[in-house]
């Protein structure tokens, strides 16, 4: 609508944009000089900086009620928060699973706060975008078109929307309205006992409870061990339970092991079971057509969760879900409300509701960084990095098992690196040994990998989730464990054993 | 570290970086200077618009293989993407709660999306804003500093978490090991019939069943009744049933309502239940001074979600939930995990871990745009904007309440607004005239309200949540409805009675 008040009348009234935009500008061309500046000369810094007494106490402020300006607010994050990343930008960055991030992307970030639109599925521009990127996916992974999907958080809440789906769809009673109480035989699931927390997590906020979740063996390759599975099943029906799901793993987060999907996926089916399928470590491989064939099943998959953020390198957060029956992805979550009737015209003509396929019902824009990405990289790019870090940790295992101070603790399938620091071999608490070799390595700022139990020992693990790892990183890192280990060792650091 | 390698062995590898770093500069100057200008001039354009068939049709592209290059996703986004937003940018957005967003905010999520944490709780910057992001919220609340809290993607997951806790913490049994199955009673909970339905489906998605759920009737004024609440609680108890929970609102979605917030917490704290506030609507106007009184109570709830992305203006993703009984709210969803060892040094140091107080594990930097954005504008300012959006509410329904062709269809205590448009008074099927009504105002481009349904009566509804909105738009709406309403009449739109 066009002003038609006195300009003395509009003064009275205030808003929260820029008195001076031309002063907003140019503080905006200073933040992206900066950022780019940043990632642009990342590798000269240490990966990971803990924040000192100094940046703590300056960022102990009361809840500012006066303004401070943008300026400020700006240096302030530019001095005491910029320099104390995670680390995960850094090229020697390999802990857990966390994507480096790009710069194009961050900047689309921009551009989606300031559409901000709320992607619940108006008849707008930004769902357009998440069609189009579900349909991506659903292509690239050899999902039906007819299929469904939402982009969510992470793969925390992509596992809790696919067994939600699992279990609504195969729930003998009205679950939604009576609860998992009303059940007439205790439903139960089944995984490797090398399966994601969040999966565990996702069954226990779903009100089934923790034990519902078969845990179950694997193999020397850490992957799920299908006698187990069959007898599980067998057993549970004949306790009078009801199986109602397998979840399979594209890549554990331990060892990045890769159950054999096409065998579960084909189980499932025998057993009338849901078949989810946990690709947030390794899903994405789909997308290089040398890694492909290791994820053979997964496309047979009834729901598939998978996290852009990781080896997508999109960044923070972008998690997704794909569903194989659209109508029960829609018959799991629907709502309906009078404030949400839908009219024949108007924004809220359009028929798919994003709010319907999931626990949102506002949501952000996460679909723009991966549409916005996807179109200006390509997903062969993306295919052939991800190719790269797996000859990277093929390279860091090679030089492990060639040493003989290092012990390769698992086999290193696809991108993750699981090893330690024997050494002169003297009798050693390998586990206080190597706990005191990861924290020196993350606190010298060599490298940040992460650590974990494998049979009872203690692991450094190398997950290389990262476009910017280099072979010589990977070279210079095997350098450091084997000059850092040995100083500890010199040092006395588990020599007793406890 | 320090690259050692030849320059061309360093070339076989890719990067996700660009190749050329100031023609990346360039662009993001000029993506800083069209969102500005974009959000500068949008009271120039409509409010809303329906993307048109070219643009669905340029947008329908096969998932692109090889790269189009940065400049090409950038145009195609400003082409095809820009122009079609929600329309909540605009100042005469009025539909649903959905906040405005703001130009600086915008500007923060490059910075965060450039840093790339995952805010799990690392011993980083990130990590340590969230802390001071929840303090800020504590003291703004009046919640004591002992206090747990969590930030999240909106108020759909700030109740599930609320609940999720509530549920955990009163459970007579291990609900997160044996599941809902296994309560020896019914668990049972009660909000008003005004709750907004993100509450069902916690209650849904925790496998409570929506049936748990007593949905009470409300006063005149849309909130809660007493009478029927304590009614509720010993008919429960005389059943054998176990309540466990009160949900009050601090601003009801269809009228902005807010319940006895007061009375309820005492009766919650009589009965031994947990008492949650769903604040999504209207919990920050405790930031006024001026309306801070309304919400007397609130700062007695054990769990309260709201949301920055609402009245605050943040962009999408902003929830947040405030725990009063951090051990319980830990306890709810605290998990454990070898990969996840915390060691006594380095990057996993830190005691506190935000993703042991929700669903994620990974965490996006959505705490920043908070920081920066209150240490920017000060809480006074945006106090000052939720009273100028409720006298601009005030404004609307006395000229609602003195034009005889319109008709307020219940109390606007904050600042949303139910009215319908009557004219002629003859007789009519009001529902279809104001419905087509509704369609012809967002259609037009003049304003998007949303609709609702109030004791069978379709309302034309206008929520007030927008920090660009001045009276005068107001004033242009009222004429607009009126000229708008009298041609739809006219024309014998709900003239036939159905």
């Amino acid at each position: 609508m066009l002003t038609t008040l006195p300009e003395a009348h509009r003064r009275l009234e205030e808003t929260l944009d820029p008195e001076d935009w031309e002063a907003l500008r140019r503080l905006g061309h200073q933040m992206v000089d900066d950022l780019l500046e940043n990632l642009r000369t990342v590798r000269n810094r240490p990966t990971w900086r803990k924040p000192p007494t100094h940046v703590r106490e300056q960022l102990h402020e009361p809840l500012p009620r006066a303004g401070q300006g943008e300026e400020k607010a700006y240096r302030d994050f530019r001095e005491y928060v910029l320099p104390y990343s995670t680390g995960n930008i850094h090229p020697s960055f390999w802990g857990w699973v966390i994507g480096s991030g790009t710069p194009f992307t961050a900047l689309t970030e921009m551009l989606a706060a300031g559409m901000n639109p709320n992607v619940g599925g108006f008849d707008d521009g930004a769902s357009l975008v998440e069609d189009r990127v579900l349909d991506w996916f659903k292509e690239g992974f050899g999902f039906p078109a007819a299929a469904s999907g939402l982009i969510v958080s992470g793969g925390s809440m992509a596992n809790l929307v696919g067994l939600a789906v699992a279990r609504h769809s195969r729930a003998t009673f009205d679950v939604r309205r009576l609860g998992q109480g009303a059940a007439p035989q205790p439903m139960v699931l089944y995984a490797s006992r090398e399966t994601h927390s969040s999966v565990t997590r996702a069954v226990e906020l779903l009100g089934l409870g923790r034990d519902a979740l078969r845990l179950l063996p694997v193999d020397a390759d850490y992957r799920l061990e299908l006698a187990s599975l069959e007898q599980a099943i067998a057993e549970d029906r004949r306790a009078g339970k009801q199986p109602f799901a397998i979840v399979g793993n594209a890549g554990t987060v331990n060892t990045g092991a890769i159950d054999d999907l096409y065998a579960l996926a084909a189980l499932a089916r025998r057993e009338g079971l849901h078949f989810h399928v946990d690709g947030a470590i390794g899903a994405l491989a789909a997308l290089s057509p040398e890694l492909r064939g290791r994820l053979k099943g997964m496309e047979e998959a009834d729901s598939l969760a998978f996290d852009p953020h990781k080896w997508g390198h999109f960044p923070y957060e972008a998690g997704c879900v794909l569903v194989r029956d659209a109508e029960a992805h829609r018959a799991t979550f629907a709502a309906s409300a009078d404030y949400l009737a839908r009219l024949e015209g108007g924004i809220t003509a359009r028929g798919e509701r994003f709010a319907d396929r999931g626990p949102q019902l506002s949501r952000g824009f996460k679909a723009l960084k991966i549409w916005m990405g996807l179109k200006a990289t390509g997903a062969d790019r993306l295919g052939r990095l991800m190719l790269q870090n797996v000859e990277q940790a093929r390279t860091l295992a090679d030089r492990v098992v060639r040493n003989v101070e290092l012990e390769l603790l698992a086999p290193a399938p696809l991108n993750i690196v699981c090893f330690r620091y024997c050494g002169s071999g003297e009798p050693t608490d390998f586990d206080a040994l190597n706990k005191a070799l990861l924290v020196d390595l993350q606190e010298s700022g060599v490298a940040v990998p992460s650590g974990t139990v494998l049979e009872g020992r203690f692991a450094i693990r190398v997950c290389l989730n990262n476009h910017r790892t280099r072979r010589e990183d990977i070279v210079l890192f095997v350098q450091e464990v084997l000059r850092r280990g040995r100083a500890l060792q010199r040092r006395g650091v588990g020599r007793e054993k406890p």
